[in-house]
């Protein structure tokens, strides 16, 4: 999995029918900085990602790819190759907290 | 999933016999720009997606990959990594609407 | 998928025991350029690909990579990655035909 | 699979109801170095693995992804593309140890 | 599937259970170089990789990566994404051969 923040949505009315009614997340990966371990840094790609724990914009999430995506709660049958699996509360490197949700 | 231009289209006779009739379509990967969210950057790569929804040329998609794709309807047992699986209605980024399509 | 060309072979006599008889091509991905979509640009890695149609050196495939590759014709429980599921008559970009094989 | 060195953790109280429980440990893939194979260079991305071996910060473990990291015991029906399968106690490049775990 | 080249070890005692025994063989990607096609490139990432077939240090090898990786023999549960399914004997780029093993 990765860490991502939920930049946006997407609105997608003729789409597989299998996907109806789900809500559809842009998604920025984040990655621990090489250089700054207490900071992120952002990737260059963006992801829509199914939502299924009601994430808003610019939390911090765990995403799971590919078939795993599919494990999530009530993905299975889904062509879904992108899930958001987790809200997340704290990361801690080097033993020092980096990041806190605000509503935590 | 990813957001994807269809920029064009591939024709194929001698295919996997499972693929016969299917629609192919060239779809280049869009990518919120890291520098200005209000724009998409193009992806540098090519993908050949299988399009089960008529989308058309020029137009905004989203793309599962892998053994997702085959999650679509009616593509359980092709061999296809890459499948149209919605037509994008609108994108918003940081609660602006930052594309929408023409005939929504 | 994504469009490759062939670039040559391999030979691998002690190989899984499921793969014996099979021919490995070499195969690099080829992109519809950027700069110039009329163009194709090769791209920088290389693949070795089950061919189970009979292309032939400097034909343009569409390649299908993880488990989709092992849905293509024959191909159900072997090791493989990488399968050429087509061959390539056309390719039209912005309704140009940017590509048609010789003897199509 | 591939190496990486473990830098840190990650909570998420609200995530998918089958990881509940789950160690998520921050880890960043460790490459053998191309310039001096001695050495490691780290991976500029970072992974959110699920361990099950009971690593530690800073311990150099080995990564399996995918549909892969679900096969790792116990890890059958989650939504996890990552997760840690070994703790490595050496490495060895060109016939030389170029790393030995502290406690090993 | 892709071209690598043996270039060491790894010795993991405290791994997943399924895997005991099991060779681990650091291995790097090895592409056709594309200014040189007579000549190979390695890349930038090095693989842990299954081996069962007996391959040695400095040989190049077909590895089989992701889901296709399992499907080798014997490794159908095992929470492995990357093995050696080829021993290579030869590579042929553009009708002339660019390698061939010292014992073939």
């Amino acid at each position: 999995m990765y860490l991502g923040k939920v930049i946006g949505s997407v609105v997608s009315t003729k789409k597989d029918e299998s996907m109806r009614g789900r809500k559809l997340l842009m998604v920025r990966p984040m990655l621990v900085d090489p250089e700054d371990p207490s900071k992120f840094k952002p990737g260059s790609n963006t992801i829509i990602a199914i939502d299924t724990l009601g994430a808003g914009e610019g939390e911090l999430v765990m995403l799971a790819q590919g078939s795993s995506a599919r494990q999530a709660e009530g993905l299975k049958q889904l062509p879904v190759d992108a899930a958001i699996v987790g809200l997340i509360d704290t990361v801690s490197i080097g033993g020092k907290k980096t990041y806190e949700a605000k509503n935590s």
